[in-house]
């Protein structure tokens, strides 16, 4: 037989691969959602041991496993299955690190609606999602999120905490606008007991805020202001203001009149700290950054993901002296610092 | 300010990443629906260029380059935006390798339903798909998939004709069992001007073979015999039998009930040439072969990857005598020859 020969032209395979990409959201879901990780961390290591623990079927498990597998999320030996270091920590649900509950946010089939409406938000130019912008006064969605996300920003909140000194023990008050789970801000209070926290949010989300300040002991040094961040008093003389995920919701505009309410707030010399997708000024790197864009495309009618220089041009043109970028170890955010005058 | 320590421990970032990966197959989706890449390969490579042509909006078209910047479909410099080589070859419709057809059937909303009922899938050991399995006779689904799909096989296709020497010109017959678009038949016979073919599918699907065949200009050499591969008169004294992409939606039973039928087809020393995914024994390398078995899980009772001892089992069983495993260049699938005694 003739052996074919070879040519080095491009192969359909990556795009193949894009075209299933979807698979790995659904493949991660189903994992947990049927406790394959936790099952596999408890020493359940087979398919067919995992039949007898989860109640699925065996060979429904041998497949989900091996996918879950090839996405290096589980290892595999001899036909037994193991927690690699990273789902270990992230995905069986008896660690304190695990992330499951935050497919509750990320994969939640409102997300996922409005991502399968992206052609026509890109004909229109903003969200297509029946829901609308998510932007919107008391809406739900944001107490999933704050019933979701607190565990992914766990390392973002202790960074924010250690840059702001907060283990030094200096009283201090601190605002934080569109608190959610409340997480940046507690964090700040359980490394400072001197540390006082008023967090602004929808009622409905602050809900969630006071429950974990009050599981984390905080009680007497957590107060909260509910409503939105463009109306409500915000109080004044703040050493700190949070401002963490919120600018990316809206235009250029609206960030810099919420920065004119959170300068006012401030006390001389305070300083504004805010957690962003902070992409490169070619908007294409770093890729998780810059492809924070897509989301706010799909879900708002004019948010985005700002460079540093866009955030800069907004801060200085609302009073503030100096802004400083500091990336967050293995996050996609970063960090920005910027100073109202003394 | 206090500068905070790094660790060494694992990050959520390829998590994170796993759970927005549907947005990998909503962005190539869009790109295609919108003629993005068609657009950028005709000279509109700016977000105010493209919108202004496609009568989308400069914001959404700018952040959708952006994003498949990021997946690296495109190339931008200085704000403009170039096809790769890879995208001018697949994704520009103007190019004869154009695969934009293809997201009709492998991002379809037949095959992202079954996909989305993965974690009941597992549960049950089989599709849970509203439509079941989709092997069923008739299914239209393969009337899609006969129309969408036969450009991604030119390559396994040219590869097999090859591998037969085809070019030769030796006078031979055809069997294609479950045809589909017909293209690796006919790219046999194009090659071989003294080839003839038979072929076998749904009476709905070799309509549209023999419009590519007539498109070909085989017409005469060209027939079909429409009918179930396990029940219709399938002929015989075939010097080859094409069985592609066909065994993985069955049972080993299924599968060897219709080997013994395409053994009963060939004439002594005629050939069996399977083309399929074939993960190694460890069921979860190559990744793209491998993966395949979650299709498989999604969309059927009992389909599956087959291992090449699978398969050799399955072969020798029914009378073949050896079988080889041949890897073609740039497709997740490997063609197996195996040949009835003389």
């Amino acid at each position: 037989m003739a052996t074919p020969s070879t040519t080095n032209r491009p192969t359909p395979e990556r795009i193949f691969g894009f075209m299933n990409a979807f698979q790995q959201t659904e493949a991660l879901k189903s994992g947990i959602e049927l406790d394959v990780f936790t099952s596999i961390g408890e020493g359940a290591n087979t398919s067919q041991l995992l039949a007898a623990k989860t109640g699925a079927s065996e060979r429904g498990l041998r497949i989900l496993c091996d996918y879950l597998t090839i996405m290096g999320l589980l290892a595999k030996e001899n036909g037994r299955y193991a927690l690699t270091e990273e789902s270990a920590l992230f995905l069986d649900k008896r660690s304190p690190a695990s992330l499951n509950a935050v497919t509750g946010f990320l994969a939640s089939s409102w997300h996922k609606k409005n991502v399968e409406a992206l052609t026509q938000a890109v004909r229109k130019g903003g969200t297509a999602g029946t829901q609308g912008d998510n932007s919107k006064p008391q809406d739900e969605v944001w107490v999933a999120f704050a019933r979701s996300m607190a565990k992914l920003t766990i390392p973002a909140a202790n960074f924010i905490a250690e840059l702001l000194g907060a283990a030094q023990g200096k009283p201090c008050s601190v605002l934080d606008i569109a608190a959610g789970h409340g997480n940046y801000g507690i964090t700040i209070a359980k490394k400072n007991p001197n540390a006082t926290i008023v967090a602004v949010d929808w009622a409905s989300v602050l809900a969630v805020a006071q429950e974990n300040a009050q599981a984390a002991g905080l009680s007497g040094r957590y107060s909260t202001r509910p409503g939105s961040a463009f109306e409500t008093d915000l109080g004044s003389g703040y050493d700190y203001v949070l401002l963490t995920n919120i600018f990316h919701h809206f235009d250029i505009a609206t960030c810099e009149k919420l920065m004119r309410r959170v300068h006012a707030a401030l006390k001389p010399g305070g300083k504004a700290v805010t957690l962003e997708f902070v992409p490169n000024e070619d908007r294409v790197t770093p890729p998780a950054a810059a492809g924070f864009s897509l989301n706010m495309l799909v879900g708002t009618d004019a948010g985005d993901a700002y460079t540093f220089s866009e955030y800069e041009k907004m801060f200085s043109n609302t009073g503030f002296a100096k802004t400083t970028l500091h990336p967050v170890t293995g996050m996609p955010q970063q960090v920005l610092i910027s100073e109202k005058p003394e």
